[in-house]
């Protein structure tokens, strides 16, 4: 097995993300960088046989046009991150990704994101959303076949696209497909990538609050195709420890009055993210679970601002006011000062090797709620806890060893 | 069941933990607060038959003079806490547990400690260690007969002691019962106060850092008493926060580098703890689990400073630094600013309901391990994860549930 | 003089500023508190002969039906503030001040304000602006009158009016004057508020974000008048702390890029901004002095959010990202939990003080510049350095101590 | 006068201030950065003709064996500051510096830095004060001659000494002198090394908490050399932000209770720090200006610990509890996350400048007190605030400006 070699395919191929993923993965090729940050290396997933790093290929579709060389070379720089000496050492491997990346999609990305596409993209502009899926399926096929890959995981790693009408959440697949051969229907980008990911035969993981897959059509669709999706939105800093803290006040039955958190941060997704049609789609994802867990609505607030200075760093500050016995009011705040990629990345490449794993196992189709820990809004679970979200993981786990 | 009366017997009954539960527990009598802080008013634990408020009635021994007015009074004026009206409401109340109250024992306690005693308890000075013994086992059985109380748990809410030599570790009951009677033995006195509670046919709650009940010798004489017994350190603040976080850093395998943390508060435990020899009982506890739970030793420096004007309250400052991918590294820093009393009081009032309960099933001795989520140390469990901890009570409250 | 009595008329005069300058100033004049928070109680004003407590009597306007005790009691429930033990000692004077309270004005205060408005103010809301002048002029002088006041002082602590059209700020005291004649332009209430101490003979004090006082016509009119005024927005909270903090990176060449401010609060000023068009007068005022201190732009970002649950509370957190030697980032965060209107109220205190001593020297009129220390946008100087205006003050009280 | 080369002679050659002052001399001779920190870049001072940066050359003492390049490598990988492309471009010019550094002396510095002594200087362990002194003051005087210097300025950035005996500040320049020829006093290194620059003829600056030149005798000595000093301990972090801090609760009235302050850092200076002896001199340095300011002393705590992780980055949390109007309590906390020796250096090359420049004007000697604001414990001045040091600073400017 461990000389098959497996495809990644970056939707956002050259994003912050998508960039810091490929880097990582790279430096982890060639032993320049310890494991940290990739829960796949954890030693409870040690008996799993997950897939070398060494069998890992990068493509990907873009909407800009620019390298990894230069996008790590620009994180280097604005954020402080990555080694020279790393970046030197993998220039060839990233250049060999370059030249797998294609042309993506502008179908409904909205103006913010629009306004940054350049490039080969721009010449897509006039194609019909049957025209567009079907480019975009043989894309990831034709990387598939170039370089003999036992299977294809389509990640999408792009920025967050402004909300859909809700009619598309009522469609079954046939009609779904009906409409986009019409052409007369506004099927979200992020929609059509993960339905040529499962048309291609492919796993696909939705890293990003766009709505992907998280409609019944394509659950219908990945049964009938016999593909592995999973998603929604992936969850790195501020809505994690959410869903660390807040068990922590429900179980001690301590009253959150209110909770409010406050985000800065400089990279191109905060760019996108300070269009507010844009971010409500995330200031949605990072808000319900409060109710979820507490079982009752604090007052809640998430403000996410774009603040060019810092880069790719993110500083969430959180306010949480909560009454104590005898109703007595008490505070805790935090702060988090994270970077957005290099929590982002690690994850990426988990869900990958998890979704490559359960695909191995064969038979295996629909969404893989054992990755629910990994999610701001998880499909497949209504657990809303990070540890119980965590223990369905090690519960599969245990399942794949027994095997 | 419900019109029989329980006894609550504090050891340090007019300290601020103690003044805070008795407090609360008038209040709650009375119908004059809401039960948040209260884990045992959760809806999970609703099934379970659980005492009633108005079923208790508090004694205690105690080593100075004062009253539950005085000292909640002190308490309101110093730190802002209690409804001015809520006092004069439970005024009668509280004098009639203050006369409860007995004199207490100087063992042992160190210096610091015995500096703070005054009244009654200087005439004990040259009692015998089995003469103290006798003297703390009597109070506690008095207490029970003058009341007609079906069970007493006796509940050590009182200063940290030092520590003291490990010898006594590593004896059996029967060899400690010979040292106490051959008064050449430094028995701690938070240890005396557990046996005159087995002996007394009482339950033990130990919720000091002071080594009390947490010793071979004492479960073995909680056996021959079929006497129940649980400590150790109440878990209110800093490490319940440490024991909620450090799992989310092992299960992102984020490499935690250092972790510090600094704690400052004004009240009498905080005098105590001034006293680096108290102090040192008290770090030790807030300091082994992240070893535990990380399954490494990060650096780890624990402060615990005595600040006058914060009165009850304390801040925490947490300072984590910690690895991501690439070996980036990060920080997670927060403060909490919580009411030390009021966060301990209502766990108080937790352990001595699901105590009691415990008793109430019949034919128990030893260990509770099922309420390790209450403590700092817990008895009777090696899982230092909160979650993990929470999962142990819920599954004895679906066995008691069942019965 | 110490003997003679002193006006103090609150535009807002039940509002939570006013409530608790009242609140203090009765407890002042009966020794139950010590002087803290009070700039004119230090040393170096020791040598003004400023007045007593004792020679003070409060009235003002007010666009709610409430009582002092009752605004009182709120502050002390939601907030945790005031000793009920205070609050009962001075029960009699709140009741006598409030008998000189009198319905305000509804003219231009915009929705947000109207709406929460009651009682004998919506009986004058058909009034012209000439006849709500009159009376509001009409009010301040029976006041005076009525108990017998060598001067009063005005002071607007009122809710943040909407900004107004910039035209006002062109005309000169005929042109306006003609124009409430006319009845035909939008007056801010804070204006007719200002004329009206001036024609009345007063000194004017506007503690507001709002207009005010702050044009040429009323510099004019003031002039005319021979009376006092200044102003704007009381500086309490976190722009103090900006006019504190920004010297120190300007002085010590450190390029700040960043500066966001996040404020969140709960009181009824915080839901009044909680209208965007109220918030932007504030904002505005909390922003401008970075640029004027640094001699550059940085990207700010000031946002205050209504959080019920805080009451009277206001907590700020500030994240200061600044560049050092070398062009390396590096981040001050600070956090203020400050009660608003306890911060607040001693400065409308001080203010009334050192006006009635700037009048009672005689032969002064216009803005009082040495005043500036306690604004966010000070009238009659462009220093926006805390130190530099806190200087002003002090070289005018040796002014006055010479005299 | 701008082709005058200007020696730099610094005492601790090698360590972190001291690389990183090279560094930056080095990067700023090449145009390689902006002028952020330097004090002495502020237009303010533009006027005074100011030495150019490429007037320097380094030399020093030091008693460890590396080099400039090693030390800013080191800094590099432990605290992610300095560009690697600045490093290579100034590799040169850091090589020629290197070649100038003589050993110090280890006399009366204590275990913990002898502990760090390596090489060249364990030669000299057996001199006689007298001989070191001449050592010192030949090393100085050479590099003088050698590198044809108009003059030399040595500064003071080594390690903190443990605190000496006060008898020697009572002390004349005679009896200091014989008591150094007789040999049976211990004079601590920092005072030696003071000496020595004076009896060179170079102005001498002490950025140290330790003892240096701030002593009679060494005025004393001063005034009969013609030579300029200064001292003590440079203001970079948290003690900077006290005396911007503190006089704004002192002007605000605000009753300041309690000030406590946490250090946390991993540099070779914390390694020292942490031997509690030498830590002393550091904590009261940063303790003593409250007092000052307030004119009251509210309970302070200053903690500095050494926490591996950080490098060279220093995190101080700092937390105020201060009661403002009514006795009502109130908290401001802080954080600075600041790197130690990018905040040091620009100070360090500041005072090589105003220094140079005083000397410049001729007839100048002892202590330059217009130079206070760049020190924790300043020489000269009674001004514990930091505007109104910097106020010394201007005023000074503007006279040398007219001459």
């Amino acid at each position: 097995m461990s000389d098959q070699k497996i495809g990644i395919w970056l939707i956002g191929a050259w994003g912050g993300v998508a960039t810091t993923t490929v880097t990582g993965l790279a430096a982890l090729q060639q032993g320049l960088t310890p494991e940290y940050g990739l829960v796949s290396a954890l030693p409870q997933f040690a008996g799993l046989n997950l897939a070398d790093w060494s069998q890992f290929i990068v493509g990907g579709h873009e909407i800009r046009e620019t390298s990894y060389h230069e996008a790590a070379a620009d994180l280097h720089q604005t954020s402080r991150v990555f080694e020279s000496s790393t970046l030197d050492k993998i220039a060839e491997t990233l250049k060999q990704f370059d030249s797998n990346v294609r042309p993506g999609t502008l179908m409904n990305v909205g103006p913010t994101i629009t306004s940054l596409a350049n490039g080969e993209v721009l010449k897509f502009t006039n194609e019909t959303p049957a025209e567009t899926l079907a480019r975009l399926t043989q894309d990831i096929a034709n990387f598939r076949e170039e370089h003999d890959l036992a299977h294809v995981i389509v990640v999408n790693v792009s920025s967050t696209e402004p909300p859909q009408s809700d009619e598309i959440k009522s469609l079954s697949w046939a009609e779904l497909e009906a409409k986009i051969k019409a052409g007369d229907f506004p099927v979200p980008a992020s929609t059509l990538y993960a339905i040529a990911a499962m048309q291609a035969g492919s796993s696909h993981v939705n890293f990003t609050p766009s709505i992907g897959c998280d409609l019944p059509a394509l659950e219908e669709l990945a049964q009938q195709t016999g593909t592995l999706h999973v998603g929604r939105d992936g969850k790195t800093g501020e809505t994690l420890l959410k869903s660390i803290l807040a068990p922590m006040f429900a179980n001690r039955h301590l009253n959150v009055m209110s909770w409010v958190g406050h985000n800065i941060f400089g990279n191109l997704d905060g760019k996108v993210l300070d269009d507010p049609v844009n971010k409500s789609n995330k200031v949605h994802s990072k808000d319900h679970l409060l109710t979820e867990i507490l079982g009752y609505k604090p007052q809640t607030l998430v403000s996410i601002e774009y603040i060019e200075s810092m880069g790719d760093w993110k500083t969430a500050w959180d306010h949480i006011h909560f009454q104590g016995f005898l109703g007595t009011p008490m505070v805790m705040q935090f702060t988090w000062q994270g970077c957005d990629s290099l929590l982002a990345a690690p994850l990426v490449l988990d869900l990958i090797r998890f979704t490559e794993r359960q695909w191995r196992r064969g038979n295996q189709a629909g969404i893989m709620g054992f990755l629910s820990s990994f999610f701001k809004s998880p499909m497949g679970t209504d657990l809303p806890q990070f540890h119980k979200q965590f223990d369905l993981l090690e519960v599969w786990a245990e399942e794949v060893a027994a095997e």
